[in-house]
C-alpha cells in the first residue's frame, strides 16, 4: 500500500507539503495541489488519520447549520446530532440560519475561523459554488450539491407516493398537496414528484399549492390553508409536506366545520412528536430522524478521519396511519 | 478610581499577576488569589474589560447547557439565545444534557477546555458546588445558585396564582396540579407554591401529582395523567406545569370521553407554539421566552466584559385564556 512518503517522492516535495495539501493549510498553489492529487490517485494512496492530523489542530467541534432550531423537525434532528457527536467526543456549534442567505454565509466564515472540523448543513439558501468553496468536510441534509459532497436524505419520493396512495385508497376525489418551496433544489421536492406521478396515474383531480420560501412562518401557513379551502371547497383529501402544515389544515377544517376524517382526510410528513398531541391524531409519513442524524454525524467524522464515504445516503420512510385518514 | 496597578502595588505583585488572577489563568496559589481579592475589595477596584482581556484569548463562544433541545420550550429558548448571541458576534456551543449528571459535568469540562467565554446553564442536575467551581462567567435559567451567580426566570409564582385563580373563577370544585420535580431547587417549583397558596386560601379540594425527575419522558406523562383520572375521577380542573403535560391531559380526557372545557378545564404553562395547534386551543401561562433568552445573553456578555450585573432577573408572565378553560 502506498504511503504519504511515496506520494511526496513521486511529486518531488516533502511529506509535510503533502500533508498540508491533504489538510488544506497554508498557501498552496493550484498546480501543486493538482500534482499531489494526481500522484495520490496514481498510487492509489488513501490518506489516513495520522497524516491528516499531522498539521491539523483538531477542535473536535462540528458546525451544525439548520434553518430553525425551534421547528420541531430540526429540534429533534439537532438533539440526535448532538447525542451522536457527544458519543464521539465532538461538540456542536449551533447555527440557526433563519434561511437568511447573508447569515448562512456569515456563519460559514465564522465556522472556518473557529476551525471547526466539519459542517453538517441542513439549511438551504446558498448556491452550490458557495458550498464547494468551503474546503472543510461537509455533509448535507436533503440536498445534492456536487459529485464530491455526501448527503443524507429520507426517501421523500417514496413518502409522496405512500401518502397519495393512502388518500386515494380511502376514497378521496379531489386531493390537494401543500408543498414546500419547489424552486430550491431540495430532495424534499421529490415528495411533490411522488404525489404528481401517483395522482396522474390514478387520474384523480388535484391541486398543488406551494408554500413560500420554506420559511416556517406559521401565520403564512394559516393564509395558504385558508385560501386553499376558499378556492377549492370540494377538496376532500390533503397531503401536507410537513406535520406543522397538516396541523394548520386540521385547525382550518375545524374552523370551517369540516369533519376530519369524514369530510376531509389529512396526512402530514415528518413524524414529529407534535402529531401525537393534536386531535385527531395525525396520520403521517415518518422520517427516520434519529437515523438521519446518526448517518450525518458518521459520514462527517469518517471524512474528518480521512475515510472514503458513500455519497448518496437515502433512508427509508414509514407510513403511520392514525386518525386523520 | 483604583486601577489594576494600585491593586498590584498593594499586594506587591506585578500587574500581569493580578490580571492572571482576574482571568484565572495559569497556576495561582489560593493565598495569592485571596490577597488579590482582598486588595481589590479594599481599594474598591472594578476590573475593566481591558484588564480582563489582557491574558484572555477570547473565543467568542458561549456554552448553552439545556436538558433537551427537542422539548419545545428549550427549542424556542435556544433559538432566541442564538439570535441574540449572533447579533453580538458570539456563537453557541449546544450541550444537550438529557438531565444526566455525568453528561453535564463532562460538558462543563469540555466547555472549559474549549475556552468558551461563558456558560448559560438551563439544566438542573448539578450540585451548587459543581457550579461555583466553574470559574467562568455564568448565567442560570430558573435556578438560584449562590449570591454571586445571576439568574433569569419568569415569575413562576405569579403564574401559579393566575392559573389557579382562573380555574377557581370558572367554577372548578376539585383541582389537580401536575407539578415538575419539587426536589430540585428550581424556581419553577414556585408554580406549585402559587397554586398551594391560592387553593388553600379558597378552601377548594385539590390534589398534587409530581412528575418524575423532570425528564421530559412523554410516555411517563401518559401514565401519570391516566393514574390521576383513575384515582380522582371527580377532578374538574387541571393546572399542568407545562403545555406538553397539558396536551397529554387533553388526550386523556378525550380517551375517557370527558369534554373540555365542559367537564374538565385545563390550563398549561410555557406558552409554546404547540398550544396553538392542539384542539381545543390551550389556555396557558405564557413565559416571555424571547425576553428570557435576551436577558440571559446580555447578562453573560456583560460579565464577560467585566461589567457588574444584577443578580435577580424575574420577568413577568401572562395569562392566555383560550378554549380549554
Amino acid at each position: 500500500m502506498a504511503t504519504i512518503k511515496d506520494v511526496a517522492e513521486k511529486v518531488g516535495v516533502s511529506v509535510t507539503t503533502v500533508s498540508r495539501v491533504l489538510n488544506n493549510r497554508g498557501y498552496l498553489s493550484e498546480d501543486l495541489k493538482r500534482r499531489v492529487h494526481e500522484a495520490m490517485k496514481e498510487l492509489n494512496y488513501q490518506p489516513n488519520e495520522l497524516a491528516r492530523s499531522l498539521f491539523r489542530k483538531k477542535s473536535n467541534i462540528i458546525g451544525l447549520i439548520i434553518p430553525d432550531i425551534s421547528h420541531p423537525f430540526f429540534g429533534e434532528f439537532a438533539k440526535h446530532v448532538e447525542e451522536q457527536a457527544y458519543k464521539n467526543r465532538y461538540k456542536i456549534l449551533l447555527c440557526n440560519s433563519q434561511l437568511d442567505n447573508k447569515k448562512e454565509l456569515d456563519y460559514i466564515s465564522m465556522l472556518k475561523a473557529s476551525q471547526v472540523d466539519g459542517i453538517i448543513m441542513g439549511s438551504h439558501t446558498l448556491d452550490t459554488e458557495e458550498f464547494t468553496s468551503i474546503n472543510l468536510p461537509l455533509v448535507t441534509l436533503d440536498r445534492q450539491l456536487s459529485d464530491s459532497i455526501p448527503y443524507v436524505s429520507a426517501d421523500h419520493y417514496k413518502g409522496g407516493v405512500l401518502a397519495t396512495k393512502l388518500l386515494i385508497r380511502k376514497g378521496c376525489r379531489k386531493i390537494a398537496h401543500i408543498s414546500g418551496n419547489l424552486k430550491l433544489h431540495l430532495l424534499a421536492k421529490t415528495r411533490y414528484d411522488g404525489f404528481m406521478d401517483t395522482i396522474k396515474k390514478a387520474g384523480i383531480p388535484h391541486v398543488v399549492v406551494e408554500t413560500d420560501l420554506n420559511g416556517f412562518k406559521y401565520h403564512e401557513y394559516e393564509q395558504i390553508v385558508a385560501d386553499l379551502f376558499r378556492d377549492h371547497p370540494d377538496v376532500d383529501g390533503v397531503f401536507a409536506s410537513s406535520d406543522v402544515i397538516a396541523a394548520q389544515v386540521l385547525k382550518e377544517c375545524r374552523r370551517l366545520g369540516k369533519k376530519v376524517p369524514d369530510d376531509v382526510k389529512v396526512i402530514g410528513f415528518d413524524g414529529i412528536k407534535l402529531g401525537e398531541f393534536i386531535t385527531p391524531e395525525l396520520s403521517t409519513i415518518q422520517q427516520p430522524i434519529k437515523e438521519i442524524a446518526k448517518t450525518s454525524v458518521k459520514l462527517l467524522i469518517d471524512q474528518i478521519n480521512g475515510k472514503e464515504v458513500q455519497r448518496e445516503n437515502i433512508l427509508p420512510v414509514k407510513l403511520l396511519e392514525k386518525e386523520t385518514t
